[in-house]
């Protein structure tokens, strides 16, 4: 589905372009066209393809949906797949695809299986004439900035379960199993997020320094910008990895310290018993000449010292913290 | 075993050469012959070699069978080697390999090993002489190509087994014995594609960008293609293995943890019995003068208040969760 | 806030400008001015920004605060950012940031978050005039050097607390609770300070040898040393990670060897009552024909056998090691 | 020990050379001469020395025996050092080592601590003169790779025995101890045979590509063989070590699952005594109005309760699959 | 404290020389100075500081003790920090340090808290003249390959450590407990080893291949042999590294699995006597009707039964390998 097709000149909105009629602009000099479209129909990249001269392998990439953000040059054309993430209302992680064509004088943006709105993003970058001036790389940075920005919370989201969870194991009521499986579901979400940054990370790496596409080298500064705060980004998903590894062990730890608790109590209590119905046992002996059993303080006597006997076992299992 | 041998020109098929002919094409200019063996004997190589030149270091390979894929120059042809992958009907994982030849007016391509019928390759590149005027070197694609597709169907079941066995670790009714088993069979199928993956990777790598062999230096595009469909691929392999590691901790904890909570239920059990039994052996005692024992309500007095206090740890274990 | 702002000449103090003044002395040659600021507000850096010409993404960083060390340049300005940590009288870890930009002429610092005094640092510079003569590469020098050397300390602290732990880890008498507890919040700690360090240690590699920015050209050897120092604390860092990994399963692996050690005990005194117990039974049994039940020795003689017994049992487990 | 000393000229056997007499061939143009020694005396080193005028360090390396393989570039000298692996008739892997020495118209090989023949390769490269008139730089390939190949049969064993204990650690009877004891041991032998392979991987890489020592120039294509079939055997390594790894932890993860599984079991009979003796223990009470123990039936009547009730707890843990 | 201050011409020692006096002799062509200091003072070392114009930074580094190895240039003076190690009398692990000042015609060497005598190094050097001509980067290579000498029997001792703990960890009456605190100290040497050894390879690597410093330009070979030691010694380390991590996880197994025979004969135990204990009970009944008990043989026939039965238990259990 076709967004919307502008043409812009010295960073600023020409005219809105009815499809049919790009190839008239592009003719143009100092004029670029941005097209965004929306979850493309084969048809509707075919005629972009067309009218940009797009490489086969890349329409076909946007047109199958990849799963890895990348960037790749076909000539003096740029192909970017950027991975958009998104939290359900029932806090579920998606992920969406954001395909962006950058050439001399055209950006052709393509948003797949994404509620992610990019609108926001031509609206600010048509306020800022000399930045759009930049041309064709401008845009693409602004999209990847766009993008980009809207991990920072997702991350963050995070990092506050992460916390949830930590505090959870250090509580002894907290459900180990339960902990388990959190500690699970973050660090799936983990990998979740750093496939859509890690790649993306090494292909803006080759937009700032280094042999830099034509496109993008007035804008370097600003994919700088973009590289930094995926390096942010990475250093806390790195961050996520290493304490999510560290948390399972130490839950494993906290949970073999519990058994070990109970394993002392059940001792404790078990040993209690046994010493108490090991003296009524000894009352219950059927020998004859038992002269305890025939005086009449004998029973209260007996079950005093059973009582004193359990009292004193209680009172050093208490001591030695095994109750 | 011959399966064809093709003469092409300008993309389109020429005829169909027999082995012995191949050297008059050979010579033709502007012309290349693709010549595919299945499972071929020495006898049959070394005619190839004779016909095409070929190393003996790399004819050596072809014949023993090599377990790795690699690349490889030797002047100006290139050796590649690689390996299959199949899934057998009884749900194994196989291994097969294919080796290919290309030399600038030649494809020699060797299946070894393997139930893939590589024909597909030859008909697809026929159907689009465009392309196939680029040569051996892009007829390498089109092998490497169908070779690596293949490996995402394989992926994807790796991937399936893997949620399968995740959904057993949290389900408490699931056999621990059995996810660990399985989980290190996961494992181990992961290992082997994994060495099917990441050399070969490492060989595309070298027919895009830098220094680039002659015959592959028009089909740059394709090659950077494959070489991001295998990083695809080892990306869902790294997560896999990383993840298959968390499992096995994962399935470990949740082991300790149903121990603990059996341990638990013992220990709770145990406290019951342990303070009727004590309770019983009371009145079995010999005393004389034990007066309840000569009440009428004495033995009903006796089994409620047994039943009464076990009822009361019973009550009490239950609410500390243990029971 | 602005704290000071002076103007140096050949290395020596030329006088105290007021923040509107700047300009005149940054287009006086041989001169250049220092600018501190604390906790800057947006105005104060938007009049800065005019002043010396700084870049958007950079003021914007600095307002925003960041959460990373770097070092970008913008044209001929160098832009820093450097974390500071300090531990609060409660013990804990606060991180602060001093964002500094460096030009040809100017150095401007500014403070966030951070109860340090940079002050010290402008006195020592002005002791030294042979060294401040070097500009504004050397201010840049001296800021980072006082912010690297007060992370030793914090790093001093890291390794007492760590073998405080250890020596605890191999008490039998301290809570392996406790110990996993402090053991996690001292790698979280560990981390915390690795964030600041190993981006930092990364920008300040560019700051010497290969390509070095117009302006730390001539300090290449203080950044050498600042360098030295980072790698210094890098070194004790991965140090402490490693042996914090190693002693959370030393940990762990005490507690097993501990519960393994109760099991004993508990096992070996089950032992000694259960055959207690059952000694006691016997005699308890109601047959008629118990010739033994009739002796006046009976009932001395059967607890002597049952203190025996026990006596016997406890001595082999306590042979055993496990009593 | 000097095993013989023979000059070639063009490829072909010249003559058997007295030691004394090697200078004379030295000087011979197209003449080289390749000497080989077993277990060296410091004294037949030295006199080599003097003949072919090697360094000082790498005679040195050669008498004292050097414990990692290694190619050192002495001028126009190559010194390599290579290990040998062996399995001794008891199973026991041995390490050897073969130094060589290669100049532009001399080889020198000294055997250490080794049952290898290498005679079979100066044989086989006897009949190769084409081969062989490659000069010294061919010889140094022939020895490596024999060398080289020794190592998969030990490979192979290393795997064999892998797998062996991989179905004892999901085959029940097995012992843990033993699996654990053989895991170890698997270990440091795969770590003794990488030792032998790291480093001469690296060194081999040095006689491929980039710049290559000029004995070496025109047989690279026989090194890049050699370590290619090293890059197979590290593949391989590898493998083993994380396999390792993770049997290392799936046998204590069975261990625990075993554990876990008696103390079900341990539970479950626990509680079908503790009911059968709790009521026991009642009719051993003394209480006067007990009826039922008046009747003819109570005692079997008794009986068949207590067997009832523990026949349905065994019913019911059989259920849970506790016994 | 100055040790000595010797000139050298032409290899050949020429004078004790008088700290004073130094300057005379680097002023002589052909000549330099090698002095050597211990525990030096801050004047000592200023005074050093103004006879060969060392950098302040250096000087600096040198006076506090610096706690990792490095090399650094300071115009054409290096400045070479090298950890010594040495085992005291207890069987301790202590650090000194060894700091090189190495100019073109002088070497000055301070050593700290070490007990080594470099002594030696100096009287050797002294009896090879043609060596000593290659001048003060031979005198270097001296001192860094007596200190590196040193290293090998300390990782030695480590090594037999381990092997002692490996045998303990396989024998079943050994303690799991000091078994645990033994790899755990070893842990730490080996990191402290590890800490002298890899940066001073990192900075060796420097004074060989590439770009060189002048001073070292003639030594490359001698550089290339300690780099080469320190190599072996890396290798051994990281193997210790690897096996003690391995044989932690192999001590924790082995008590999981000792605690796992334990609970096994527990249950086997506590089962015997459960079933003697129950049996005792029933004839402890009091119902009137149980004809047994009136038999004569009655009671050693429950003997017998009692006794029976335990041994049948026994039998099974021991054949099931619980006893």
């Amino acid at each position: 589905m076709l967004i919307n097709c502008v043409a812009y000149e010295e960073g600023r909105r020409l005219a809105d372009v009815p499809a049919s009629d790009i190839g008239s602009y592009l003719a143009r000099p100092g004029c670029f066209v941005w097209v965004a479209l929306r979850d493309a129909t084969a048809d509707e990249l075919v005629q972009m393809q067309q009218q940009f001269g797009l490489h086969d392998l890349a329409i076909e990439d946007a047109l199958h949906g990849h799963q890895r953000p990348k960037m790749e040059e076909f000539g003096d054309t740029l192909f970017v797949v950027l991975q958009t993430l998104e939290l359900s209302p029932t806090d579920e992680l998606n992920t969406g695809e954001v395909d962006v064509f950058v050439g001399p004088n055209f950006v052709l943006s393509v948003r797949n299986r994404s509620r992610h709105h990019l609108l926001g993003v031509r609206t600010r970058a048509e306020r800022e004439p000399h930045m759009l001036k930049l041309g064709p790389g401008f845009v693409l940075y602004s999209v990847m900035d766009a993008v980009v920005d809207r991990y920072f919370p997702i991350v963050d989201a995070l990092e506050s379960e992460l916390e949830i969870i930590e505090s959870r194991i250090f509580d002894a009521d907290s459900s180990a199993r339960e902990n388990v499986k959190r500690l699970y579901a973050l660090k799936q979400r983990v990998t979740m997020v750093r496939h859509a940054v890690l790649p993306l990370l090494e292909a803006v790496g080759k937009l700032k320094g280094g042999r830099v596409p034509q496109v993008c080298v007035h804008s370097q500064e600003y994919y700088r910008d973009v590289a930094d705060h995926l390096e942010r980004i990475h250093g806390v998903l790195e961050s996520l990895r290493e304490t999510i590894a560290t948390a399972i062990q130490v839950n494993l730890s906290m949970t073999t310290i519990a058994e070990s608790e109970i394993t002392k109590r059940l001792a404790a209590w078990a040993g209690v018993f046994a010493v108490a119905t090991f003296m009524v046992g000894i009352w219950g002996m059927n020998f004859e000449n038992m002269p305890e059993l025939k005086q009449a303080w004998g029973y209260p006597a007996a079950l005093a010292l059973i009582i004193g006997a359990c009292a004193a076992m209680w009172w050093r299992f208490r001591r030695a913290g095994w109750l």
